[in-house]
């Protein structure tokens, strides 16, 4: 079994107070994209060190030959080299004493040619003889808000609660960008790619015990110790939830997971065990890890499965309902109370005052109906949550009207969640209406600010918390049978 | 088992000569929505009498205190009163001569109030001995491009080869207005609700043989003969394409059916049985209706199930291939003489020549990359169809020169698919960035125009090329048993 690694060490690695770029290119700019100007524009604090043998500064920086010739002292070596010369780098950063290496750089055993695959061994033994620990090769690194550490200068500073931990780089940098959008922040997000020294389990046992965050997220292809991965997940998913996108899962992935990581990916059927065992929620593809944190973030246990819906559009309450149900959650008659106050508040015909409501024709209509609509169901005990689906586009188009109708809907929404007992969900259809599609992002902006759940159809929105349900009753079950 | 309804008589149905809005509004204007004003505005060409006791007349048109009153003939009367006095109404139209009623108005059975229920046999009745054939009521009516006919004035009044059969209204409004966003365009649309008299078995029987319709939508939550309506979707599917959205098959949907049409929805194995024996496409939602009618307007039948992957981010192709997988698709190695042809054209590291296929890491280099390499998959005799996934979001914002290499990029792959001998599919990521979501959406578009089908996401777009495959297959083994 793989030995953990300690806290104390995570923590430097997450805040290096020197870092080397090694292979700056000579050219960068602020607006010419390069490791030295990610970590300036971003804010990174401590000391810089561009690292070219033909370039005097860079950025403003003075440039050094080698890692060697750095002054001070290195705490992490960002490699930007061709990976034939990674093993010379490598024996340089260990003379130099560096830390920590994040290796930039492909080609290695993911490329299935002896050579990559020569150079990955090389350089995994001269990092272990000389106690240099290592993040890739094959990978985007390290983005830490609260550190300066980025591996893209348009990503937000903003930190949050949920740290990703990510094999594949571009998932990485999907995540934090359509995270931004969807009101989801970061503690750390990790991209780690061929893993030859720190792995998935390594980044999530020391995540785990992070007080900067509540929820971990991950995408894995393969794993180097299934036992340890094993453990860490389960001990850790009893306190902090985990997610996880297992990718590589069938057959054609799998074969794709060898050339991308030089992944093992394992079979269907150990995955199968490893989730049911472990608790850890399954996700299929990002849309669904980013749905499933906006629901850690932002909804809250309901007491159980049972949800009334509100919306316009008899046809779509019938699919909101059956997508609904086909999640696990249940959509119930209500009570006859319930129901006697919802007749008092819409029109008695072209509605509905049963589950699912239709509330008035007129979007108009909509915020008075939310104001004493939404109460009457919070109010029905055999409901446990709300979610209400609104739609511009079945308008036919958008006008000032239906822009304000939408502001005012989603005002009262906001006003409401802090007041109803129970949790609200929003669903907001966004379409492919050019016409329409920039209000419709601007309300669901505004929910998310607001810290409201907000979802672009009701599958995602049902998924995600049929899902969240599931997760907290694994942990009663596990705290009956531990 | 109910009669079959003529030919001639949907397509007198289809092309009203003179149509009454009975319920007409006083201030109905071209800002002020209403049926008359809808109709005009789309270029109805018949005669249009408003129908209402207080006015003289409306938008220019002389105004009726009753249909009765009408000088011509009247073909199809559209109902916009008071539930309560739909009878009334349906005995002048009987009086009249009218040909067809279209009920817009709601409040009859759906509402499970005995009111409701009497009036609503009440009009069937009148409607039944007097020959006038009934749509409704509680729905929107016909949209026909060609007829010039609408229920709202901002559809399109571009015709197109789908024809949409919907229980639901909203759901047809959607349909419209998202389909317009995705390059679909409709035959005729019918929203027929309740369905007193005409019935979504006489619509697709009819749709079946209509010219301007090659490919059948539907949305159903349930229906009145299930017999004629089996025979009827087998007869028609072998010849044009048919995709069923039911509705209200879990048992909370059920019971949001009856509420919302009085439907009796069946249960979840008559409807199994139903689509394994017809080989009707079956769909859970609207958008993976929209996903199908993309595919059937858009993409041809491939030779088989295995497709070539080509996209930037290799932990997003190992996810594009897992969820190809689960649709059912096969994404398989290439030949030896597609790789060393594809390694030709990409770097050597960061890069993938493997299916999926990873180019490189520039999106500049796209273009240049797949003038050849899209041709070098073309030519794998182990390949039927190629799926390309473009995300701008990848690169963690958008300038001008990303939006150029976008365009440029879709250009190539326009002029390509007409020069590949095998189908192309495109995934363009949307995601909610407010930031790139215009120019992305603008080069879907483009796409669109050129008749090159394009999805926002892998899963949607792989399960409707796997579901069309599943349509092929089902009709070549219908001719072999038949």
């Amino acid at each position: 079994m793989t030995a953990s690694v300690s806290q104390k060490m995570m923590d430097e690695l997450f805040h290096p107070k020197a870092i080397a770029v090694i292979g700056a290119r000579s050219n960068e700019s602020t607006e010419n994209d390069g490791w030295v100007s990610r970590l300036m524009t971003f804010g990174y604090q401590g000391a810089l060190y561009p690292i070219n043998p033909k370039a005097s500064e860079i950025m403003g920086l003075r440039a050094y030959p080698s890692v060697k010739d750095v002054p001070g002292p290195v705490d992490l070596a960002i490699f930007n080299v061709p990976f034939r010369i990674a093993d010379q780098v490598m024996a340089d950063c260990a003379a130099k004493g560096v830390k920590f290496a994040h290796i930039f750089s492909a080609g290695f055993s993911e490329t299935g040619k002896p050579e990559g695959i020569r150079l990955q061994n090389e350089i995994q033994r001269i990092a272990k003889d000389a106690g240099i620990r290592v993040i890739g090769p094959n990978c985007m690194g390290l983005y830490h808000p609260k550190g300066g550490l980025t591996f893209n200068k348009r990503f937000s500073n903003q930190p949050g609660p949920v740290a990703f931990v990510s094999q594949s780089g571009a998932s990485a940098v999907r995540m934090i960008a359509q995270g931004m959008e969807r009101g989801i922040f970061f503690s750390k997000v990790i991209s780690y790619g061929n893993a030859i020294d720190l792995d998935s389990t390594d980044f999530i046992e020391y995540l785990a015990s992070d007080p900067e965050t509540e929820l971990i997220t991950s995408y894995v292809e393969g794993i180097k110790d299934g036992r340890r991965y094993f453990d860490v997940i389960r001990a850790c998913n009893k306190n902090k939830p985990i997610i996880v996108l297992k990718a590589g899962i069938t057959e054609g992935g799998s074969r794709a997971a060898a050339s991308h990581t030089a992944s093992l990916a394992g079979s269907e059927i150990m995955w199968d065990t490893f989730f049911r065992q472990t608790g850890a929620i399954r996700v299929d593809d990002l849309e669904e890890l980013l749905d499933m944190a906006v629901a850690f973030v932002n909804f809250r246990r309901p007491a159980g499965r049972r949800v009334g819906i509100v919306g316009r559009g008899g046809g779509l309450g019938v699919l909101a309902t059956d997508l609904c149900e086909k999640a696990g959650l249940k959509v119930p008659p209500f009570h006859i109370e319930t129901r006697k106050r919802l007749e008092q508040l819409i029109p008695e015909s072209g509605t509905s005052a049963t589950n699912p409501v239709e509330p008035d024709r007129d979007l108009a209509a909509w915020s008075a109906f939310y104001e004493e609509g939404l109460k009457a169901i919070n109010d029905d005990p055999g409901i446990d949550f709300i979610l209400t689906h609104l739609g511009v586009d079945i308008y036919g188009g958008i006008g000032t009207r239906l822009t304000e109708s939408l502001d005012e809907a989603i005002s009262i929404l906001i006003k409401l969640s802090a007041q109803l007992s129970k949790p609200l969900v929003i669903v907001l259809y966004a379409g492919g209406r050019t016409e329409t599609i920039n209000a419709v992002l601007e309300a669901q902006k505004r929910c998310l600010e607001a810290g409201l759940p907000v979802y672009s159809s009701v599958p995602s929105a049902a998924k995600a918390i049929s899902r969240l349900i599931s997760y907290h009753e694994f942990l009663d079950r596990a705290a009956v049978n531990p």
